[in-house]
């Protein structure tokens, strides 16, 4: 039985009762949460882990780490010790984006060593398959789509974004409101050009019930992927982005049905004061489905620091009601990821959860600043640092700059606030 | 004449009128800002800058960079190097928040190599003045007060930060309701402890009058600082901070009478959904004074990433009107920061305060991100590095990693979503 299944029955999973137990919260709520499809569990019948989670309303803001290879940069062993990073720094999940080298080999290996949910975007080994046999990213078949997905699903992968969204009808919202940006989705590049050379509409879209078909065998996890999300704040929340939100909406509402479990992403470049709007949006056409954020960035130029940019981003969107954030690295618009860009990434998307997290008044995050704020209160340094969200770094930092007396820090010295007793 | 008065009288110095410039305002809008107290050019008359600025409504808003030597860390070569720095990466105002080594031949050195407005916090001098006179920190009097006011002011410093909302009234707020933290501003920490082992009333309150003569015959800006500001989220808005507010509030209509400008400093730690309504009460009790965020810090756990934090709050709140962005420093909480650290403090702020600007519908703001876009769009590289926040780190990371192909970068290659045509 799928998730969705056992939820309809009013039936505790195992994995059901085991992510309420971690989430702290009853698990009748969370198999509510999951029956009205606010909260979903990706994982794939076939996949064992040791970390899944839950993604959804009530329960804590996830943080998604994209890692894989690219055609500039295939190193297997370096994407391995990338994932090793994002867990050992708190990502949620994990997505294999790889478009260079060995897609199935790379990603064989990735979902061996991945303790966490394992996500993809099946299109993109349609793209390089087609690439490498036929000397043209555009030379896939629907039947070449279903052979991947079906390839995938059976190797365990636990949720695909799939570009289902980027039709006829949305495309031509662009065309008739020409953008500063025009696609920057990958995917929706790729499935966009694919639909420009053939005619044809997407088949992503055109073949939906096939894709629910393999989904719901495996009960994967669909990732309804925005194709047409902004990429420059000047484009952000226009006809074409709305128009595919408002058909990933009634692909949510099919999912649902057919019993798979269902996520939206979302954009994307966005200036502050829309954020708000998008989110609100999200939750209506898609009936509270859980909202997957790619930043989202409030500026274009932050490129070395977009990190930065979207958890600025991030923390407002997830503050507002999105439940899952897709991390940046400082590398994005500039190149593939080092390990610290990684870490950087990881890092500053989970502030941004957690800060949101707090205002969503999630009882563990709340417990864990009271904590932290009380040993600051006593100066007890050893605990701030274990409670800092990267306590090597703390360590590091203090261990630079020891003081001389060891009851305050370098700033201060004697005049530290805390110990003038305030 | 002051600022003020030359307002007052409409008439047009030369400095409003090049401010009006930089900032692309009509001369007469910039003055019925600065008239009506909701904006301020901190400038003393004694100090010659190449580089002043505005802060408050219909300008861009504002960076500010803390350097300083403390007791620990005594380099005075090394703080030259931060203020470098932070002109360098585009603070728009420096403070020397010095509590170590000789505090006034350091802000000689600072103030003459510094080109932008310069603040300090008297408080300190007075403080270290007493230990080191004296062997007591808290040994100083108010007559001490004004000679080390009368002497910054005649040195050329162009603003101070005055605790003088810290009074017996606020904090009894303080004692009535406890705090997780209590005090945590260096300088209200020092006023508290000297007023409860003299038992006397905050000097700045009480001798606010002998301040205003000698900000007014600088034109000295008084930034009144918040002394009872939350260091922890759970202290945030508490009745402490805001008594404090208030009463900064009559402070600063007093100020404006005797034709001082005024700005108003802010928390703090403050959790997201706890923002807007620290910058609607601050423009309320404060009558549209500039207000002047320090971060807010979104969360108490992310000591080593505090720029991340306080980024956050800061573009949230200067995007529902906060106009002077203090930043925070990677080593907050930790230690005493380091050149990187300034740098990276600098940049955080910045884009902060840049994503603010965007949802201000600030001019120069919006062309730079249209820019940036456009060049992005064109894959034109050089352009998108030089239109970066940091164009060296920019430059620096697409050097690291150049593609085979330099119409795209090393993170999808041929599958460049721009390259492909979207």
């Amino acid at each position: 039985m799928n998730q969705l299944e056992y939820a309809a029955d009013n039936k505790v999973s195992p994995l059901v009762k085991r992510i309420a137990s971690v989430e702290g919260l009853p698990v009748k709520r969370l198999l509510s949460y999951i029956r009205d499809g606010r909260a979903v569990i990706p994982l794939n019948k076939k996949h064992r882990i040791s970390r899944p989670c839950g993604i959804g309303y009530g329960l804590r803001t996830k943080v998604n780490a994209n890692i894989g290879a690219s055609p500039d940069k295939v190193n297997l062993k370096g994407e391995i010790e990338k994932l090793n990073t994002c867990v050992k720094y708190g990502a949620d999940t994990v997505m294999d984006l790889s478009v260079g080298g060995n897609l199935p080999e790379i990603r064989k290996e990735l979902l061996r060593a991945c303790p966490l949910p394992f996500g993809t975007v099946p299109v993109y080994e349609m793209a390089v398959l087609a690439q490498d046999k036929r000397g043209d990213l555009f030379k896939f078949t629907p039947e070449d789509m279903l052979e991947v997905l079906q390839r995938q699903a059976e190797e365990g992968v636990d949720f695909f974004t799939i570009h289902a969204g980027a039709t006829k009808k949305s495309l031509s919202a662009l065309k008739k409101h020409p953008r500063v940006m025009n696609i920057v989705s990958r995917g929706g590049a790729i499935l966009a050009g694919w639909m420009r050379r053939h005619k044809k509409e997407n088949p992503f879209y055109e073949f939906y019930d096939k894709i629910l078909d393999i989904a719901y065998k495996y009960d994967i996890t669909l990732s309804l992927g925005d194709a047409l999300r902004p990429g420059s704040i000047f484009d952000a929340s226009d006809s074409a982005q709305i128009a595919e939100l408002k058909i990933l909406g009634g692909l949510a509402m099919r999912a649902r049905k057919r019993k798979v479990q269902v996520i939206i992403e979302g954009p994307g470049h966005v200036p502050l004061d829309q954020i708000e709007k998008n989110i609100l949006l999200e939750k209506k056409f898609c009936r509270g489905a859980p909202f997957y954020v790619l930043g989202p960035l409030v500026t274009d130029v932050a490129a070395g620091y977009d990190q930065i940019s979207g958890a600025i981003g991030g923390a407002l969107a997830a503050a507002y009601g999105a439940d899952f954030l897709c991390y940046l690295t400082p590398s994005e618009h500039l190149r593939h990821p080092s390990l610290d860009d990684v870490r950087e990434g990881v890092i500053a998307s989970r502030i941004a959860a957690h800060a949101a997290d707090l205002v969503k008044r999630n009882k563990t995050a709340l417990g864990w600043d009271r904590e932290m704020s009380l040993a600051r209160a006593k100066r007890n340094w050893k605990k701030q640092i274990r409670l800092s969200i990267d306590p090597e770094k703390a360590e590091r930092y203090r261990a630079s700059s020891l003081p001389s007396n060891l009851g305050v820090c370098t700033m201060c010295g004697k005049y530290c606030s805390i110990k003038l007793g305030g």
